[in-house]
């Protein structure tokens, strides 16, 4: 299943995607759940189902918010691809590198990311994203994957300046409309093993991000894993796992996005995230 | 005013504290505001009013909460006393060094912060919070004082292997119940001009950490002013404004937080929030 976070006809929702159409499951199970991450809590149960008297969008009547605007956490993983991480300089650790984006600095499929006033160092990252759908603490890494509800697609769009203002990351991750999720999350049946695929990120149609989650230093397992060390993992939970190299910061000259561009996060079977860039008014 | 939430025989409220009692401002205004942030929201419209009607309880009959459970942010401002960034080594920087906390992480006025299984180094970090009572972006120094509903202790405890596992804080400053938020907010208006109150740290009595509002290096205008140039102020945020000299980390030996020991910020004209320390079970 394809499931995300829309609106429709200025009202928000949530339900299934084809490449074609959009489900409005959320109005059809709307006594049952709140919100896709109320259904997610409860296993999706009854959501497939629902489909069939759900009514049904052409794609161009949806409107796509981030694939679950409010998650309690979102964890990004820094460094994960070791091309990423030779070209910033860093050492090897022993221990994924994690920092913060808040709920308010994402966006969704097709939106425009703003240049903002205060900075012209905007900066793509390709990501997979990957959606909790089963709390834990110390989860072993062995049990990992059962933790998972779906993987999407993110756009993990730095402000370089502000990230690099101090050695802690927060500011430059989190200008409002930076995070780019979507469009859909994929279940994990549908998703298949995470390894072989494909990330590409395209700036204006050229490839400028490439690798396979094969390449991973630390692998979802692991991610998971650690993470619950030091955090209670909640339903709703994302976690970006991490960017290949080839970002716009090590390019000489840099490579910055700018208003009229476009950007595309590509995951070989799952989707195509993709966004313009503006400039903030 | 001072203000928290709490629960009382089991029931999760809001309310007014004195030192001595509590009233269930909460339940006499359920109507109109689902909780305390809904409150601030509303810059607590009607609240002192309704100390008259509400229900009082002595203060053993209360539960402490984090003063705002679910706060949309919380950001952290780190090394932001000389004493303390010296004792760290790290050179001076032009902003305000910001990490995160994520709202589980959160623990009340009295409550048992634990040891995690997995470390043993756990860490006192007194200060000073702010929380916003009024949304915003690129709010200008000048204004920054206007947008805050009110100030309370923060233990910003920290599990220091953790926090330098790699050069990103997030993992050391987001273990369960470690960051103590009590016993409640003061308001601006009494809680008067901030600079000349002390604030002290104690372990088992013994002052550990002490300084003057007036030592910050970035001020609290500051803080907004930058926080605010990366993301939206939302109501109910809370910036921790960071951590006096004299943490047990840079002590030698180290000085950790064990099972049983108790641990106070004190801030003069404020509160003292209290925390005891337990294993984890």
């Amino acid at each position: 299943m394809k499931l995300s976070t829309v609106k429709i006809a200025g009202r928000q929702t949530w339900g299934m995607a084809t490449e074609r159409d959009f489900a409005d499951v959320g109005a059809a199970l709307k006594a049952r759940y709140a919100d896709l991450r109320a259904a997610i809590a409860d296993g999706l149960a009854g959501v497939a189902e629902a489909r069939a008297g759900a009514q049904v969008y052409p794609l161009g009547d949806v409107t796509w918010l981030p694939v679950l605007p409010n998650p309690p956490k979102i964890l990004c993983v820094g460094l994960n691809y070791e091309t990423h991480r030779k070209e910033t300089g860093r050492s090897e650790v022993a221990h994924p590198t994690i920092f913060a984006r808040y709920a308010n600095s994402q966006t969704g499929h097709l939106a425009a990311i703003p240049v903002p006033k205060v900075s012209g160092s905007l900066d793509f990252e390709g990501e997979l994203a990957i959606i909790i759908g089963k709390p834990g603490r110390y989860i072993p890494r062995g049990a990992a994957m059962g933790h998972i509800a779906g993987y999407a697609c993110y756009n993990d769009a730095s402000i370089r300046d502000y990230q690099y203002h101090t050695h802690q990351f927060t500011p430059g991750k989190n200008f409002p409309g930076t995070g780019a999720f979507g469009p859909w999350m994929m279940t994990p049946d549908e998703m298949g093993e995470i390894g072989p695929q494909a990330i590409r990120t395209r700036l204006n149609g050229e490839i400028v991000q490439e690798a396979r989650f094969s390449d991973l230093i630390f692998d979802i397992g692991r991610i998971i894993e650690y993470c619950s060390e030091f955090t209670a993992l909640e339903v709703g939970d994302v976690i970006a796992t991490g960017t290949p190299g080839g970002v716009g910061a090590k390019r000489n000259p840099p490579l910055w996005m700018r208003p009229g561009d476009q950007v595309e996060v590509e995951i070989e079977g799952l989707a195509t995230l993709r966004n313009s860039i503006v400039i903030e008014n």
